[in-house]
């Protein structure tokens, strides 16, 4: 028995979408992670009978109603959808300065990109760290939430440029940051996969430069000054990021 | 006398811009402050001799010799040059959650705004401090050395927008970010201001944003899902960064 729309229950109660990736069917009833139990009780202190949105992360968007609020909480699926992913976005991205990486995970997320891959460039690798990909994965959580978000981005560990060369799609766009490269424009139509490259703190060595040519990464350029990798990173994905314009750059 | 081109001078040995706020004319000397001497000496292990440039942050571009390198750095100017600014972009923004606007400050000015205004907004004001406002300007000028820029990001006290709006030049383009805006495109010339305005974490209120469309300002998508506002921010600042591209959106 549905309580949608029962007396008191609250719509905007739980603003941002919550992570569940063992979202059941409609009909059945979930046990919220504690990191969700704890946003959901202490952080938007909603009650039984509330509604909410959840996802997998994998496309999947469900209505909830909150059946107890507790230390734990436990909520009935009202509804499920399958989201479509309007457009891919892989960002490529060398290692930037130390202590900058968090935060530009936490942007490629909120940006809506489907996978970050750390690129292990010459003389410039990522320090190994399983904690850090954990953290990694808990800043993507968030900003999954945060952006309301149907599909959690992926993390790849760290592969060398011509491993990662290797997963490209063929009908992908390809795009590296170059400050000496033609100003950023967008074909005609939108391809199926768009994957942006940027360097390390020092650049691609001349090396990885002449791979990613041969792969047929086009030179574009980001602003009128050098960027530090970080930022060209969440520039290249916010160009990337930017709503289609039909008949434009779309 | 110039010992430009003297036996042993490096080009490269110091690849950031140094900021020296009190240029002087050519062959006058200058003495770096503390933290350009730091920078000279410990990190790029520089020496007498080593070429360098310098701005004022005001646009002036100087050539410069290290004459004494010791604790204190002493430069000796060998030319200067007046770099003229390209685009004139203005940032504006509402109070981010805490924490977040460190990193806001520093791109932005690697980006090349050329001044940011913070927004005091309808129950979200920006924290008081003058300490921060030194910390925003010291990550201004290591952005400002880092991105090899001739003019220092601009950092306003935070104004309540009716204020803000009345320092708006009358050909100024006005854009505002908005999930349900029209996507992000520019007219087919460049204005010679364009002033881009973010809402606080919370967004901005009816009362504000009527008065954003009374000025005209035109809402735009920055991206298919909720950004935090110092993400809307940096991606609306990159978009303007952007080269133009004559004829399509130039």
């Amino acid at each position: 028995l549905s309580r949608r729309g029962s007396a008191g229950a609250r719509e905007a109660a739980i603003p941002s979408r919550l992570y569940a990736p063992e979202l059941g069917a409609a009909g059945s009833v979930l046990e919220l992670s504690p990191e969700e139990a704890h946003y959901v009780a202490r952080v938007c202190r909603a009650r039984a009978g509330d509604l909410a949105e959840a996802t997998d992360g994998r496309g999947v968007i469900a209505r909830l109603e909150l059946v107890s609020v507790g230390t734990g909480v436990r909520a009935e699926v009202l509804s499920v959808d399958q989201a479509r992913r309007e457009r891919r976005t892989w960002l490529w991205c060398g290692a930037p300065e130390r202590g900058r990486a968090d935060w530009l995970v936490e942007k490629l997320a909120e940006l809506g990109v489907e996978r970050f891959q750390p690129l292990d460039c010459q003389g410039e690798p990522w320090a190994a760290g399983e904690a850090r990909s954990r953290r990694w994965n808990r800043l993507a959580v968030a900003a999954l939430r945060q952006s309301r978000r149907a599909f959690l981005m992926a993390i790849g560990s760290p592969l060398p440029l011509e491993v990662a060369l290797e997963t490209i799609e063929p009908a992908a766009a390809l795009w590296v940051g170059d400050p000496a490269g033609r100003p950023a424009a967008r074909g005609e139509r939108p391809a199926s996969l768009e994957v942006g490259a940027i360097g390390p703190s020092g650049g691609f060595a001349a090396r990885d430069r002449e791979r990613l040519e041969a792969a047929g990464f086009v030179p574009i350029a980001l602003a009128d000054g050098r960027l530090r990798t970080e930022t060209a990173a969440l520039s290249l994905a916010s160009w990337l990021a930017l709503p289609q314009r039909p008949g434009v750059d779309a």
